[in-house]
């Protein structure tokens, strides 16, 4: 199915007409569809500013009507000067193409946003934005990193891209470029998503990584139309596509009152699954992370294996092995069967057996076989016919 | 009150008679009374081994009895090299005295273990033990800690013993070290909790140090008499009491199978709070801790201010201010009282009003006030009529 051209010229006119995150324009365009919710912008944009609009629509307090009145006044400003013929233009110049919700590549996880959710995408690079970011991890950070983050993000992003999965970031400085370029270390893919337009990714120091980043089958993603500098508030916007976007969300390096911590909200927000990885508390870089993990709001990871526990991927994990040691000692010496069912077991979130068998490559009958042996012998624990690991901080050294 | 001779010589016996721990014993001497528990060994123990005990005892099953039979064989070996009043005399010898729960001194904590509890503690320095460990925190880790797990538990140890609380560790080389060394360069108190005998503290390397613990009004204790070496078993059970005689443990730095997180596991199942310190996930010696934080089975701590209010010392917290920079910048600005209330909110564990206005130094009707009006700018939040502060991970800060 393909977009009418009136559709996607009226949702790049609405992308240069709100400011990213405008609930009542999201409200409009879900009501009346986005080319009406045009039309009706124009018939009354001449009563504005002064006039009061939307009375004629159906349903609509006066409250309501209040609020899309002084919202209305704010997209009527932009009117004249909107012409997303000449952006849709500019785009295409640096081989770009807009994707809306009512066209292919749409990613279906944005829906989480409702009236959140952007108008249309503007993208350089793979288009397939819904397959590309299906299995997709949001690394990110501050753009004031160490050596340290910058390691670790780097081992990340390229630990994530080799098992195949996608590597989301914000473009920027730090954190952000070494998650890019480690998802590009590992031969993988990589999307930024960006705070002003694609045309141009700010900052501009970063034009090379994003051009390796398009030319390895990556994308630059942004709400907003080609011209727009990122601001204060469209950064913090952007945040919200990234947590939306992905599956989970890993902070690596976050001060205090990092940015990132408010991709880590929205993320929780939208009950993704958020990870922080910890660092020396003699780090004000690492503050952050801590601070989230204190909270709660965030599950301590440490290595790409638990990054992808987090995000629920069993098999992954169990094909990656770099679970921080878990169970390499205790697998030594079983049956070759049940060691690798044990190692299939995820350490924290239980899994169905079916889910296990794959990740063993086993048959279901194998797998429920060895977790019940898994399971006299302390190893595997059942709860509501899901399995995982037993935890065991017991240990047999003295201090 | 101070216990009678024989029971300071019975329990004295069994703490050579058993190892560290022993149920039936436990059970044996809460039952009957540590003298005629003693007693009844001495009439039985011709009878062992071969025979079968304790079943005149009243109220025991055939499968106890059975127990009690295996565990007085056990004993009975010992029966005749034990010698209560000698080892008494080599504790008096070292300035030391025997602590028993019937007499002053106590620590009524230990109560928790059950019948776990040790038999006896044999003391060095402070015998006040109820009074030295109210206010105190463990503060354990690795013996093979690096540079930066030596800096955070030395700052830790110095700041809680700065602020009147008695730090507790194991008296081993690396954290443990650290620990005491920093408790008393906050000029404050620390007690070692040994495996071994504490006439002779092992390792012998820290043996000036275990010195100056004595000298600056603190202890060493153990449950083994003197003579006994540290032995695996031991270190484990030690382990048990270092958990049981404090507020709350912290874990500093730990391997992925250290012995701190044994100590960590006795301070969860007596429903102790666990903090863990988190460090460089490229660091093998903080992979215990991030074990604990992903488990779920500790709160992560950075600062001498989180410990603190780990172990729920609201007062103390609010006057230590070293809480990782937490509202510093949502004080700025607000009227004076409002400030100090802000100030004296937990962060995590909400308090009530009287305990946010003791550590505001602020009237309960003062802090009340200010509690709402803190609550409708949204920097604190109320449930069931405790209140902590608001938490902000959003941020204003671009990424």
């Amino acid at each position: 199915m393909s977009p009418s051209d009136a559709v996607v010229l009226a949702r790049a006119a609405w992308s240069r007409l709100t400011e990213p995150g405008d609930l009542v324009a999201g409200a409009v365009i879900a009501a009346l569809g986005p080319v009406d919710a045009l039309g009706w912008l124009h018939e009354v944009a001449p009563h504005l500013p002064g006039g009061r609009v939307g009375a004629d629509l159906p349903g609509l307090s006066p409250p309501v009507v209040r609020h899309l009145t002084a919202a209305a006044e704010r997209w009527a400003v932009r009117l004249a000067s909107t012409d997303p013929e000449r952006e849709l233009r500019v785009l295409e110049r640096v081989g770009g193409a807009l994707v809306v919700p009512e066209g292919p590549g749409w990613p279906s996880r944005l829906a989480d946003l409702a009236t959140e959710a952007p108008v249309c995408l503007w993208v350089r690079g793979r288009t397939d934005l819904d397959a590309v970011l299906d299995r997709s991890v949001s690394v990110i950070g501050a753009r004031a990193c160490t050596g340290y983050g910058e390691r670790v993000a780097g081992d990340l992003a390229s630990g994530l891209a080799a098992r195949g999965w996608t590597v989301v970031s914000g473009g920027a400085y730090g954190i952000d470029a070494v998650a890019h370029r480690g998802a590009l270390a590992g031969r993988g893919r990589t999307v930024a998503f960006l705070a002003g337009g694609v045309e141009r990714p700010y900052p501009a120091g970063n034009a090379g990584l994003m051009a390796a980043v398009l030319e390895r089958g990556g994308a630059l993603v942004s709400e907003v139309p080609p011209g727009s500098v990122p601001s204060k508030v469209r950064f913090l916007q952007r945040n919200r596509l990234i947590a939306a976007a992905t599956r989970g969300t890993v902070v690596v390096e976050a001060a205090w009152r990092s940015g990132a911590l408010s991709t880590a909200g929205h993320a929780s927000r939208l009950l993704r699954p958020v990870g922080a990885v910890p660092g020396p508390v003699t780090s004000v870089a690492s503050a952050g992370c801590h601070r989230l993990l204190r909270e709660g709001s965030a599950v301590c990871v440490t290595d790409t294996g638990e990054v992808l526990e987090l995000v629920g991927d069993f098999g992954e994990h169990a094909d990656g092995g770099t679970a921080a040691g878990t169970g390499a000692r205790e697998a030594d010496g079983l049956p070759l069967e049940l060691r690798r069912t044990l190692e299939a077991l995820p350490v924290r979130r239980p899994a169905e057996p079916e889910s296990v068998a794959r990740a063993a490559g086993l048959t279901v009958g194998e797998v429920r076989a060895g977790l019940g042996r898994l399971e006299l012998v302390g190893l595997a624990v059942q709860s509501g016919g899901r399995w995982r690991r037993a935890s065991h901080p017991q240990t047999d050294k003295s201090p």
